[in-house]
């Protein structure tokens, strides 16, 4: 099973007038997480969209615990609990030293550049099935 | 049931090199429409923070059908399916023309400057009691 | 000259932690009156693209004279004083009511998809020079 | 004279439909990088803000060089060239490698909570004029 960790810091742009990250921007830092977990196993998203596949989310959802404020550091960690040919679903935990800070969960699909599901590349299904 | 439809135009800013709307930009447009129904019912959610009153999110998801692309006008359609006084449950279908471009929920608690759980104020639910 | 005013309302998104509107995004909103602007001269920018005329920002400008708030109702005035052959230098002032928010600036090159500079579509200067 | 460099990587969020990174959101990679010049001094802007210093941007401005794309490491060099009492004067440049993608520079007063200028606090001035 995939797992890898990220750490981010809280921008101010991210934040909002109540003094907190807006909910929205969380989405990025999942981004960000997600292309640390492809760096991980060899698949740079970079080279997967010049190779033709691309990873488009279908499906968010957040769940948010605790605030994420300016300057926070934020370990989100991701993992990709099964393989499935159709759908890549990642699970996400977002904490600030022992505090949770949200849960969250994206679905993938991995598409051509018109959009039609295609196969996932062969590394990638490696890599996912056997873990790091 | 409070229902209210607001549309926004896709900003280019809104875009990323997928050449569509960034997911998580989603939940900016979710928030346009959840302001236009905080002004239908008299309640603008200006004058609620002022008032003490503050409406975060504490959990969101949205499922993509659709693409969203840049300059596109995208009918955002809220509701408030049931007043529930712990949690403001609120549903979102959002469609350009006849396509449905996405499904998405967001839950909202009000609380008060300190984050504590508080009331809704009196207006807003005897609003979403009797619908506009 | 061509002159266009665009209103916008500030969105929660949009604010920072400090209260106000995070100084980054007033470049957004001045994107938003640029596509009101090609499309009161019938040149809409989704077109412009889609012949092969692309409009990237070469160089920006912003001086912040009074902060912009959540809910804030800002008047986007953009004109184009002189049309110049190789470069699009753009005029915005952003104004509440009777208030200065800001003066801005943007200058724009026209490239085709390669980033190569091209002469400006026909239709363009046209109507840059007669104005409206 | 302070310098100090910071890396950013180009994130997915940040790019737009033109394939590369949105103009707008240089103004965030300034503020990574004008937060570490301040982490450097020992002056972490969380800490100013908690001490009643507020640091806004009144005027920004950007050229752009070269585009940056998505995952792109991009090394943002902010320097402070001559202590000014009135206002805190800060220039960048942005490179990729050997490239260079823009300069920039933003203009900052220290302002109290009601947004009244006051002086730079005193470690602030100290650290900017002995340099790191």
């Amino acid at each position: 099973m995939l797992r890898v960790t990220t750490s981010i810091r809280v921008r101010y742009q991210e934040t909002d007038k109540m003094g907190i990250a807006y909910h929205g921007n969380y989405f990025t830092w999942l981004e960000v997480a997600r292309i640390h977990l492809l760096d991980s196993i060899g698949c740079p998203y970079k080279e997967l969209e010049e190779n033709g596949f691309f990873l488009p989310v279908i499906r968010c959802e957040c769940e948010y615990k605790s605030p994420a404020r300016f300057d926070d550091i934020i370990d989100v960690t991701v993992h990709l609990p099964i393989l499935n040919q159709a759908r890549v679903n990642l699970e996400y935990s977002l904490t600030k030293g022992e505090t949770l800070i949200a849960n969250a969960k994206t679905s993938h699909a991995f598409v051509d550049f018109s959009g039609r599901v295609i196969k996932p590349p062969g590394q990638f299904v490696e890599k996912a099935i056997n873990g790091i």
